[in-house]
């Protein structure tokens, strides 16, 4: 079993540790980002940029970290968001990933292009899993994926909808990276995927790609034919995020995609705030991207949003170590929430309001 | 013929294989700007800060770049800006450019100074062509310059105004560059230039070049003397643009002549959208410097642009790649700006107004 | 006796000097600060940012930075803010410290934590003394602490309120820093202090650590029980210096604990303002935080505050120059405002008020 | 006779040839500036940051960057700044930079602290010379100086105000730099220098240095006493220099000393246009403070200056080619001064406004 090097104190040293443990395409695949990766560094700096009104002196007694969401109790706001291929970090793949946020008593929200079976996660996993949903190019295989996520326990669907086509993943195309064969998306085998012809000098995304791409008209679908909570990540525009509640969705996941779909999107710190105020508070509303500090989490939270999901930072964990690192990383940010909490009086996560950042600077 | 390398993804790629393969000199030539370098700097970083509104779920099926400019059917917004002597870069010089601009379907815009005659370019050429015209110290010299553009075939004239005297090219300077003979302005050869008197410790420019420079009354006579569509390309001042369409110009090119003509300039994406309020619709208005990838013309696009031109990087290319690596060069542009319209939901490009950016930093 | 170099002409050289002579680990923990840093650069990149009106040919014929404070005649408003264990930086610890503040005639705050008894520190100093208090889990064991205090002649009380729990010190955890046996807290030998039992994967921030933190209702009984000036130290929002007026308490110190407690705060420079605005002349607001020149102090006074403290340079000084380099830092920093006040115009400290910050680059 | 590199092109270029040059106390003592030299950084940023409004098109016939200034004429806006002990970059010392100053048509301002006679210097000098004055502790010293530079020919006095103790020069101090005894300020032999009685951990400015420093009394003095146009340099304040005017003081020089005094003190490119504003017309106002290209006077220019002047890099031109080096480094501002009019449509410096500069980017 894998020993967490004693110099791992915080979520930048996992990253650290494996960038020295992961090959170079690897690496180039798990912390590449789109284009000339300007969303993924404004998501990291963003949230760094925010200031935060210390308070002295609160009684703190009997604060706590523990939310509901969805009916579900969780010990923590913090979940670990959607990631394909787990395999590429560790052997186990996502089973250690799944024992570890168990440890941690954080929910997995379970990738469509994981490296093992759906079914199989979770079944030897110990806590709650969600399930991310990518919506197929035929209503029947995506109905498919979801009567198994059904039926193998999950607990929520998670549709991520900014992903049409590819992010221009320059970086990974630079270092060459590709997929080893064995750590596939075995969950999609067997589903249609659509064949494109592309002559030479063109792209497929205007051949015909999009024409099988989810509309919202298939969201009001999907909405109707599941009775587990519906979750669309991927949200950066308020308009969208309206008409997200109109359609009866449950909850809204603000998410550039780690800055690995359209590079240039603002940071999700950025779009948060315009998306609360535009939700206000009818739904639920979650945001990931560059979160690495409990402080982040608290000024999500102060944002308006209810949880936060980590993304990167759990391949990071796991290719060091393994499921204890998973679940150390977790116990990290947690514990620098709870930090963070004391450090700016609030016992509880509904205290958490915009009154926690500082504007001193503006 | 010159092998692409594979890990040319993005035109940055471009720009690095050129480096590795032009001589220095000519690198400062083809990559330097004037002065400091400060305008082309800031061309660059000013369309990387501009933030896009990420939206989702729309509809794309039929979406197109197309466009039609002055008439002309266009299968994207791309053109190739007008670049002196691509001998430079290429032993087939503007041939292989044209041959690739074609290949690509793109509009090439070609230079008063290219290292070939205007007439043999179109000769060989299997796309549509402009012509850049530096207006000369004697009408008689401009007008047969226009004259051989229209008998050549060339369907537009885009008039370089913001360069009366030379920018302060110190970097080429520094690097020693100078233009090979067998490279020089061709096409200038038998015109007229005149000759000043310069005592040592003054410069030129105030005895006597800028006599013959060109004025308003002389756009006014060369809009009378053509049919062609006449652009003024170089125009940063909503007063220069105003007086332009009320000179009857066909439209405006807002540049900076890429940062190398006067140094602290503005960056073109922030001076467009000043120009297309003043334009307010009345001709359309094209953008240079600084695009690099599909997001910086939607960005382009959503500030007022019709269309973009792209000048180092088509030398980049045909340095890298001859006319295969120009006609990838802009492959490149089209797929990445499919890929952008798409994840901003926007099928056509007159969809792309300025709701696709995102005033969220603000 | 250390000689000090010569190059030492500024904090800053200390600063750099000091770096070649501590163990990596101890600079960690001295130059380290709470999590990724961000709160300790913003402290010293605000005072730098902040811009100054410069005034000429005023009258400066007896000018002086003398003040008095809390009845207390000053010198100058330099103070030696609270740091613990000076005897990482030298054989004599907190003894050097005072010889050197006493011979710049400068007040030392001396901190619970240091590694010397503070009945020793005040027998062998030659200066005025304050004590800086961190309130213990039992009201009687912090009446203990206020009494020898009292008893040794310390002038006032700097409670420190900002940190109920350890920032997060990743700098030094990563370095291995561990106080040495022989320089721990020798003041709090045989004071109670609580156990926690923390099950793996939790911390003991919420699982009774802050049960026995010090809250509002017991500034209020500290107050009752001593007649010295009491000063609140970690106030960084005007609601709290609100209370802290309102509860009778003598002094405010606006501090982020030097960027060590909870990582981005804002900078101090940043606070101090909105503070003295809420305080509103009530009682004297003190400021530290990365105060390295005099015109960082000649900014403090401007921004209202009546003093600043002076934290990690005096280690630095300790190191390189031990009393003498203590000594020769703080007469560094009082000739540096002479020339601030001179080039300012203002004799008096109560003359440098807001106008003297330039405003014009905003 | 030195050559001129032919890699100098710009003014940067003399600066990092004469970086080869000099000892390396000396480059610290001419490059160095006051204390963390942010003002001197800052004087350099501000120029560049500012952005111009290209202009197109317009009629340059006739155009001159002639200016009369207190009745003299000159063929440009460039003077040299007042510098002391030019000896050190060349053995002609201030013979050689008057002969250099004279080629190129440009005011010399001969320093209090030059290192030849100033009657020496005026005698050799082929082109016109202010004198540059450092008030003295007595009114005798300082009526002597006048009386000397009236004359001598000089036809203006500029009185540095901004001096009445010497910043912290940081720098040069840990460089170790000393003015060679030869090179000292041959023009003081013999004057009254205070002398002040200084214990150790003192600091001299506030025990009587100041006691002789010029306060505007003296201005007032100094003003009757002699028919030479009286500028002060140094101004930084609106008030001061409203104060100036009104003290019928007939010019202002904006300056923050290049950095050299208090450092933080804005960028002359912010203070000029409040200066101007107050000023409103009355008196001319003049700038200097990282001046290093043309489009920099440009823009001092179209802030409300009617000159600027030269610093630093008159040394470093003089170390690198003598007197050849100063004329040929005035040159290159003088034409780049004539490109950036040309472009931005500027045919006399009066013509040179506030609409010269893009608020674009605001």
């Amino acid at each position: 079993m894998p020993q967490i090097p004693p110099d791992v104190v915080a979520l930048c040293d996992y990253e650290r540790h494996a960038a020295a443990i992961l090959p170079a395409p690897v690496r180039a695949y798990v912390d590449g980002a789109g284009a000339d990766g300007l969303t993924h560094r404004a998501n990291l700096e963003a949230w760094a940029r925010i200031r935060l009104e210390g308070r002295v002196l609160a009684d703190m007694r009997g604060a706590t970290t523990r939310l509901t969401l969805f009916g579900q109790e969780m010990a923590h706001p913090f979940l670990l968001a959607p990631v394909a291929s787990h395999g590429l970090a560790h052997g186990e793949g996502e089973h250690a990933t799944a024992l570890g946020a168990a440890a941690a008593e954080a929910v997995m929200v379970v990738s469509t292009q994981a490296g093992r079976r759906i079914e199989d996660i979770a079944a030897r996993a110990q806590g709650p899993l969600w399930f991310q949903l990518y919506m197929q190019a035929g209503r029947d295989d995506t109905l498919t994926l979801i009567r198994r996520a059904e039926a193998a326990g999950y607990r929520a669907l998670v549709v991520t909808v900014d992903a049409p086509v590819s992010g221009l993943r320059n970086m990974e195309q630079r270092a060459g990276f590709r997929l080893p064969a064995e750590l596939g998306p075995v969950n999609l085998q067997g589903l249609h995927v659509p064949v494109i012809d592309v002559p030479p000098g063109r792209s497929p995304v205007f051949l015909g790609m999009l024409d099988t791409a989810p509309r919202w008209e298939d969201i009001l679908w999907l909405r109707e034919v599941t009775r587990l909570p519906v979750l669309l990540k991927g949200i950066m525009s308020p308009v969208d995020a309206t008409r997200a509640v109109e359609a009866g969705i449950d909850g809204i996941i603000v998410s550039n995609h780690g800055g690995r779909a359209l590079d240039t999107l603002p940071a999700t710190a950025e779009a948060l705030p315009r998306i609360t105020r535009a939700v206000a508070g009818r739904v639920p509303v979650l945001c990931d991207g560059g979160i690495r500090r409990g402080t982040d989490a608290l000024k999500a939270l102060a944002l308006g949003a209810s949880a936060v999901l980590i993304g990167r930072p759990q391949i990071h964990a796991l290719a060091v170590g393994g499921a204890a690192g998973v679940a150390h990383m977790l116990t990290l940010l947690r514990a620098e929430l709870e930090v963070a909490m004391a450090l700016t009086g609030r016992r509880f996560l509904h205290e958490i309001d915009e009154s926690v950042i500082c504007r001193a600077q503006d």
